[in-house]
């Protein structure tokens, strides 16, 4: 056992490749690249990771792009089970860990269900790295004993919204926010009203991890606006130790 | 740029090593490990990782073990600092992620006011990487839309605890509990008195990525009964998701 088995032909490995740089996957995530036949891969998995890949392998971009190309997640399923049936050597390598947001579970699941044979190497998730990589870390002794990583996808007063952030705000943990930058004038609303102090540190971290990071930090009831302009991907980390966010100014974002 | 640069005499990389497979390194860890003049490593550490060092590196060993050797964090920074400015180039490798719980930032700040150059390299965290090797994803869609990590060293009652009990319970979010272990019953307590369901589904990692990993299941308000005679480490998760944990039989358990 253990992450470095070798790809069985006819099988699937679920693969996390890390907040974008090469350097952040695993070796045994690179290990299943080089040897994989086929390669399912995401918009935000590492593209430095593919130069590992065999040149033979076959290379499917299965992005879901909101304004671009978008494969549906039962289609992903679909090819996954159609490539592995084949017998080939199936690697689906995606950004971050496939079991934090990345529909990991929706994957292997389909895989078990069809019979074929799947396994998870986990990966470096964004959740931790891209704040760490901005300098922040999401505990610290005496300062905080907990983080708690949502998904802002949906508005705080969405219906489908299982999340209560009148909990979140009196957690006393760090809260990083995924996939956050389109409601966060929303989200911060939610967490200043439910009595979070309008003074907490806040920064929200752009594409981290890659060459062309950025960070803008701002107490949590300013923050919204100083990442106005902000696109994703984006980290948002709300809590003191956003303190220690090695942030660039305002004025050189474009 | 970029976590693949190379070391330089004279300064520290904080590595974060995953949750002890080796494989489960990232691929810029291992880099540093290999160009290493020096080591200092935790008894988490992975132990495979150790092979890819220079035979003529030195390790040190800076474990700390409640029974057994102990080195203070104070004397951790100043091995750190020494050993730079003796123009080495010095890794410092731990389980996880250093800035998961690991002290990371506190060796950062020594070597930063020390004037020693330092930086990180996050690492696959035990906090989604444990739950992930045992099938359980933290989030799933149409479940869970986030997760909170959180320290169990302190009992919930404990003057110390800066984490709001009644909050996480009611949070929305799977509850994921680092050393936790022997303190699982009475946060299991704080959890069902705050109003979590007592059915909710919980799980016990225990020795999570190693090849004796094993897995307890039990309903919330059961869960410390049975996982009562284990040792740390251990990752507890709580919540939906912990109903795909892949559990071995509480007779298996010696």
């Amino acid at each position: 056992m253990g992450s470095l088995e070798a790809l069985r032909p006819g099988s699937v490995v679920l693969v996390g490749g890390g907040p974008g740089d090469a350097g952040l996957m695993t070796v045994a995530g690179r290990a299943a690249v080089e040897q994989a036949d086929v390669l399912l891969v995401d918009h935000l998995a590492p593209a430095g990771a593919l130069e590992w890949a065999d040149p033979g392998a076959e290379i499917v971009c299965v992005s879901k792009l909101p304004r671009g190309p978008f494969t549906p997640q039962e289609r992903i399923n679909e090819l996954l089970i159609a490539h592995a049936r084949a017998g080939r050597r199936v690697v689906r390598l995606k950004g971050g860990d496939g079991f934090v947001f990345g529909r990991g579970m929706e994957e292997l699941l389909a895989c078990s269900e069809a019979g074929v044979p799947v396994r998870v190497i986990p990966g470096v998730s964004s959740s931790t790295a891209v704040p760490a990589l901005a300098g922040i870390p999401v505990t610290h002794r005496g300062l905080v004993r907990g983080f708690s990583v949502i998904s802002g996808h949906l508005p705080p007063d969405h219906p489908d919204n299982t999340l209560d952030y009148a909990a979140l705000a009196a957690s006393g943990t760090t809260l990083v926010v995924l996939m956050g930058v389109a409601n966060l004038a929303a989200i911060t609303k939610a967490l200043l009203v439910h009595g979070m102090d309008a003074g907490t540190p806040a920064a929200v971290v752009v594409r981290g991890g890659h060459p062309d990071q950025e960070v803008l930090t701002a107490p949590l009831h300013d923050i919204a606006r100083v990442a106005g302009s902000v696109r994703p991907p984006a980290v948002t980390v709300i809590g003191e130790v956003a303190r220690w966010a090695s942030s660039v100014h305002e004025e050189e974002i474009h």
